[in-house]
């Protein structure tokens, strides 16, 4: 099965899951709903839920199991983004080519829709009916680190710090790992622990998760040197205007895309090791291998 | 025992519990570890947490059980209240006698520190070893939903919208039960839920929770009219100068503290109700009573 299909097969499943979950969470109050939903379903790609049921697939297990732990990953990730484009953090007018929350709904909006994504999240862990209690917790203790204060928003704080100093290109790796790897590592943890898969397949996976978590950022901030905005949907020049640190301001732009693909050789590596190792795992790792275009240049 | 007493010997072990959990939560991000503790061992009252252990005590169980949910909610609790002093939100610059976090560390760190004591709540409840993976799941549950866009994130929604028109005193009461409420009824459940209290108990500790949260809120909205700042620690005079609807606003002075009295006596009812039925209750249930003179005028 390719990307292409099996993201035909469960991804408008997935949705309709995350709106049912996003109905239930929000009865009532209307704008909180409509803000939440905005961002929640404003086509983003569903990188993170895709490689939680991926992993199921590779794993054999039920991929719907995943449900629970790819909604709440991807309602964190949404939340992220709405208080990352606020003002007094990035300030961005434009995301995947629409107005940000903040734009369309207000700032006091855009951040009680963020909280609340943020708070829903655990909700939709805890009260799936789908895993045992044991595995729940061990979800939302994992997802919570990855997202908290010794992840996401620790490398979201080295970032804003960061604007104001020359990172080394491995204190940079440092921030990505925190800032973007923490969750996409979580992406295939949490596949792997609810299929209760071997201790090597999730070491493995986890090595992957590594790689492209790293050649994800890498890609990220090439796209803004390289493309222009009708290609990424928002605006670009951005970070560079801001003096960040990049992997292009770094590197510049040929030694960052060398890096990139050294990072996708690696992960493919990993691909390797995995489909040499699992019965009838080609077609079902060729999901994985697609999953890595969508970060090269 | 007298509230005096069980602060005295029950609030230094749970603050001292409360910052180690922070330490272990926030490793490396010194900055992010300052804003948390700013606001987290800032001098609030730990009414919610109170209200755990003295439910606990009452309950007959032991009450350091009910610190890794006392704790959540005092996350909770300081994260609602760092956002809502955004210059986007209520724009304060001062609580408890000090300025508010974006004050002092800049509206971006404020964000990602309220974010974080948000995420690292449910990462306490989760990992606390002294309570069983079905315990933690349905706490964890229950303090999603009180605290999520059906709770308090709903309330904080409808107070924003409430700002421009007025409302009866009935949708007030709406406002505030989830606003304010829903957290000082989710102390008391826990405490409940973790002492496996039986049904009439529990019933009866969440009226009591009901009115306290009541009295609390319409005492807030008095304190700000009949109090000047040197005894509040905070600007006053504020939600007036917004035309918000409060007690006062929608009853007058003396209509608000009439029906703030009513409350008051309607949560002595449930203690009555309740010291009658519990062996020994009478010096536990004291404590109770002294938390309700926290709001009286």
């Amino acid at each position: 099965m390719n990307l292409r299909e099996f993201q035909a097969e469960w991804m408008p499943r997935f949705d309709a899951y995350l709106y049912s979950e996003l109905r239930a969470a929000v009865p009532e109050q209307e704008n909180l709903h409509k803000a939440m939903a905005y961002s929640l379903m404003g086509g983003g790609k569903r990188i993170r839920p895709l490689l939680v049921l991926a992993t199921l697939a590779l794993a054999g297990r039920e991929i719907s199991d995943g449900f629970a732990a790819a909604a709440a990953l991807e309602y964190i990730h949404t939340y992220s983004l709405i208080h990352d484009d606020l003002p007094a953090m990035d300030d961005d007018d434009y995301r995947r080519g629409r107005l940000t929350s903040h734009k369309v709904f207000g700032e006091s909006t855009a951040i009680l829709a963020g909280d609340a994504l943020l708070t829903a999240a655990f909700e939709i862990l805890a009260e799936t009916p789908t895993l045992s209690a044991d595995k729940k917790i061990r979800l939302i203790a994992l997802l919570a680190k990855a997202a908290g204060p010794d992840g996401m928003i620790a490398g979201q704080m080295d970032d804003v710090e960061g604007e104001e100093k020359r990172l080394t290109i491995e204190e940079l790796k440092q921030v990505h790992d925190k800032k973007t790897g923490a969750l996409i590592r979580f992406s295939v943890t949490a596949g792997c622990l609810i299929a209760e898969a071997d201790g090597s397949f999730a070491r493995e996976m986890e090595q992957f998760s590594r790689h492209l978590g790293l050649a994800y950022q890498i890609h990220n901030d090439l796209k803004d040197v390289v493309l222009d905005e009708a290609q990424t949907g928002k605006t670009t020049h951005h970070d560079a205007d801001l003096n960040k640190n990049t992997y292009p301001s770094l590197l510049g732009v040929a030694g960052a895309i060398q890096e990139l693909n050294t990072v996708i050789g690696q992960a493919e590596g990993c691909l390797e090791r995995l489909a040499a190792r699992i019965d009838d795992a080609e077609n079902k790792i060729d999901v994985f291998r697609e999953i890595l275009d969508y970060v090269r240049i």
